[in-house]
């Protein structure tokens, strides 16, 4: 497998293709961007603890019969990945309410409802990310009914998973962005993107403490050393699995 | 029946307590709001108008097997409800996209999708009656899914039902919002509140003016006339119909 053109130069990571049709490298860069690009900051080696913390949670969720795009890591900041059509569309698994989902609510950041929740918004900043639903998706030609279920069926299954492969390691997922694709080598729709404190809320699940995106959002510090932490635990959790 | 307190004080109606326990009285003023009230105009007679098109409205979906909870027109401006315990929930229904709707998925005001959408609104002014999911509204505590399925259902066929009637007055049905309660003689889930021009998206089918509440947003001009046009034509086909 040779690494090609860059075909996708993003602000959080770049796309090369390879000499396999099939198969894509994702590259994570340093940076971190929120509201759509509006903020935008480095952070030295971000991207590396990135790039690991999206192998070992693709990775898990390959092994524990949810498809994604991942197949390995390749090195720091590299990753091997299955190549897809890209489904417009974010489904969103909520075991609180936080961030703008609350404020579009009105209901307190962090409420922990009684069910779960998962939306499905779409992936257009020019729009803002607007949540939209099913009837909505078909009507723009984006997914049909059949593929929405199988993307939800697949969003309710993985937010499961990392929820208890988190917890396992002292860690509360308190939402899950997933994006998804239709796969270049066997068109099933699959788990895209990464899965990182960027994409997920993740909260120390003792002191409620933030280590993710928000930590960046919202001006509170600390963000290489708490996406380390998420890192650190996830790894040694890891090992006491194999 | 004797009409009693005053218990609801609308920008557009007004609702009464009667002496039966389960019925109230709605009263509908010459008053049209926009955009959460911030534009406010008065037109003379259109509560008279309303009133008339929404009792052939709601009183056509009670004879087709869909509940509402009108009973009766009482006299220009009043009519019999069944009393409800209010679900802050809109369900719309539309043929067309249109308004913001249209302006939120980034199309043109009045594209026709080859499906048709089912909606779900929060009703709440301060949070600018955000669209949500079905998730969300339970987790809120606003219905269960049961409930929601139910709303749905009843969305889908009143819809129906309306474009079909509307249609064979020479009018087209872009869309519909609904209001649902809970019947305080029953406790079945029936449609509330009115079904006008302005809870309706009308076009002349074959012009494609607007009849509706955006002449007044848009500032088109001939409210009442067009109020007028709808209800001379609902008329005109309900006594074709009899």
């Amino acid at each position: 497998m040779v690494k090609d053109k860059l075909i996708y130069n993003g602000n959080e990571k770049q796309v090369f293709s390879t000499d396999d049709p099939r198969q894509v490298i994702f590259r994570y860069k340093d940076v971190a961007t929120a509201f759509h690009g509006v903020k935008r900051a480095r952070f030295t080696g971000k991207g590396v603890v990135d790039n690991q913390i999206s192998a070992i949670l693709l990775g898990y969720l390959n092994s524990h019969g949810v498809e994604t795009h991942y197949v390995q890591i390749l090195n720091d900041r590299e990753q091997l990945c299955r190549k897809i059509e890209i489904i417009p569309l974010e489904v969103t698994y909520h075991n609180r309410i936080a961030g703008t989902l609350a404020a579009r609510l009105g209901l307190e950041d962090g409420f922990k409802p009684a069910n779960t929740i998962i939306d499905l918004t779409l992936n257009d900043d020019d729009l803002d990310d607007p949540l939209i639903n099913h009837d909505q998706a078909v009507a723009l030609g984006l997914a049909t009914y059949e593929e929405l279920d199988v993307m939800y069926d697949i969003a309710r299954r993985a937010g499961r998973l990392l929820t208890d492969l988190l917890g396992k390691a002292g860690l509360e997922l308190v939402d899950a962005k997933f994006e998804f694709g239709r796969a270049a080598d066997t068109g099933a729709i699959i788990i895209s993107d990464e899965l990182s404190p960027d994409t997920c809320r993740i909260w120390d699940a003792e002191t409620g403490e933030r280590l993710d995106k928000d930590r960046f959002r919202l001006d509170l510090g600390d963000v290489q050393y708490s996406y380390g932490v998420v890192l650190d635990k996830l790894k040694a959790i890891m090992e006491t699995d194999q």
